[in-house]
């Protein structure tokens, strides 16, 4: 496949991050990447033969509109990138800046799949103990049909095959109560719908308890649902990860010191660092949107993804289910 | 104020476990009580002078269709519970077993206050290191309107005052961004309504993040996305509490020994038995749901927490606030 292609600019902590990010991820994965960026963030890679360099004039910020930023900033690293992908000289691109720019740049530069209506953000969240599960919509649709939540689905379950490996993935439709007669009007609606998708192995209504658990593969829901369950959890894991750690400290009789190398593997099993990025399903290519805050370890993992979901053909198979020829 | 009315039947560990809560929560409170329940329940309180009997000869069980039940059966000690309620013999009524039917029960005997759209499910989520934050709807309505939500979060607030201890609580809209624009219709919508209520500290729109934080003390959101955060959280919390007990227990080298009872305090809390039991606002009268789990402790924490809210008045104030005079 060809080059993955990473964004230089707008992560949080600069350029040197994504950089770092981006050597590690080669070192383990061979290959070799398309960086986009400024002159200085391109000169990080100055000598590395592996990464091909693409100096872009203008960069978009955190404070940019996010909806007339890519028509405003033509040159932008996002802008430049996204159309490294569109013309397929990139395999997938990943952007770790302003997340509603890169929404707005994937439809703009590369548009949808033709027969998807609307993109989903789609993401993983790491489940100690067993494979991650995978959501989507984490936010891209606050408002949804049963149509777009079917195609959803489909989705969802060729990203989660490709990446977690599992042949058929077991998709669930989020609710409020296992039997189909559970739910809101667009969940009734759409239960019927994934029942009879020859494609994806759908297992039914799931509750919010199945997230964190392995009873599901891949977790369907609108974007507003979507978007408040990730971030319930993403706090909840936080709260109680620091109350542990406070409940184990108090006193100091060395408990903790004890109880923290224990702790930290399943600590970094819970970031999302080994997940590196969300993607952008329905986008005619692989777009990726990373975290701001990513470290060098979830810039490499992105990369790698990114690779894997490439490998896959995972845009081809939705292109192909969608009942499309491309656009 | 006059006894908390408890309903002995319908808990899954039978009557004997909430016999014991009950005569603990006398232990620590004084007062007195009505049981409703069997005979042989009922027999379980025999020279106990601070708790009234009452036997009902049927029982609503699990099976039982929920919306039919109070009219099936009506000799049931759910039913002649909330008859208790309704006459005002009991300031409150709590019940700890089919909980769809419990709402039909409270819904048919005792209706909602004159005024009130609809009841909605009102939780305490427990949160490490600072106040509970109360949540509605957990689950009562699927689908609801910006009116509702503006009445739940007029009830959320009454409720939270009286139960926390907190004058004017903050109360916050769930949705997907802090701005006033960001979110479904419906939030944009319910947004304006809670911004002009001057019988509430109105803080704006909440996150999913803040619901386990100290930045919001009553969450509103309609019943479909509650019940969906709160089985989320449950099985997060479930989930990390295994992982961590399993992490440290690894290699068997006394590590566990020691930390768990520094972790036994923080389990305790973020379990919610000191909760005990759901309030159903909006009906004209305090009826409480308990988890059919539930122990000893969350039984006496439900009888409890139901005479502090009769003593101050939460229905009373929501009856006044919604500009009625009762029915």
């Amino acid at each position: 496949v060809n080059p993955v292609a990473v964004d230089l600019m707008g992560g949080d902590s600069g350029p040197a991050v994504i950089v770092e990010g981006v050597k590690s991820a080669l070192d383990t994965m061979g290959g070799s990447v398309i960086a986009v960026g400024s002159h200085a963030a391109c000169e990080l890679f100055a000598g590395d033969a592996r990464v091909e360099t693409v100096v872009a004039s203008e960069e978009i910020l955190m404070s940019d509109d996010p909806a007339s930023a890519p028509r405003r900033k033509r040159d932008a690293s996002m802008v430049v990138g996204a159309t490294l992908l569109k013309e397929q000289r990139a395999s997938s691109f990943i952007t770790f800046g302003n997340s509603g720019a890169a929404m707005a740049t994937a439809l703009v530069k590369v548009g949808r799949i033709r027969g998807v209506a609307r993109p989903a953000i789609t993401i993983e969240l790491p489940v100690p103990g067993t494979t991650s599960t995978v959501l989507l919509d984490a936010g891209a649709n606050t408002e949804v049909t049963p149509a777009w939540l079917h195609q959803f689905a489909v989705m969802g379950s060729v990203y989660t095959a490709a990446r977690l490996g599992i042949e058929h993935p077991r998709v669930g439709l989020l609710s409020i109560g296992e039997e189909p007669g559970k739910g809101n009007t667009l969940v009734k609606e759409t239960y019927y719908l994934l029942a009879e998708e020859p494609s994806i192995k759908f297992v039914g209504n799931v509750e919010g308890r199945d997230i964190m658990s392995d009873r599901v593969d891949v977790v369907v829901t609108d974007g507003f649902t979507g978007n408040v369950v990730l971030k319930s959890l993403e706090g909840a894991a936080h709260l109680f990860a620091n109350a542990v750690l406070g409940a184990l400290g108090a006193g100091d009789d060395g408990v903790l010191d004890l109880a923290l190398p224990k702790l930290l593997p399943l600590w970094n099993q819970m970031t999302p660092d080994d997940t590196g990025a969300a993607a952008l399903l329905g986008v005619n290519g692989l777009f990726l949107i990373g975290h701001g805050a990513s470290n060098a370890r979830a810039v490499a993992s992105a990369v790698r993804n990114a690779r894997q979901l490439a490998e896959a053909k995972v845009v081809e198979t939705i292109r192909r289910l969608e009942g499309s020829t491309g656009e």
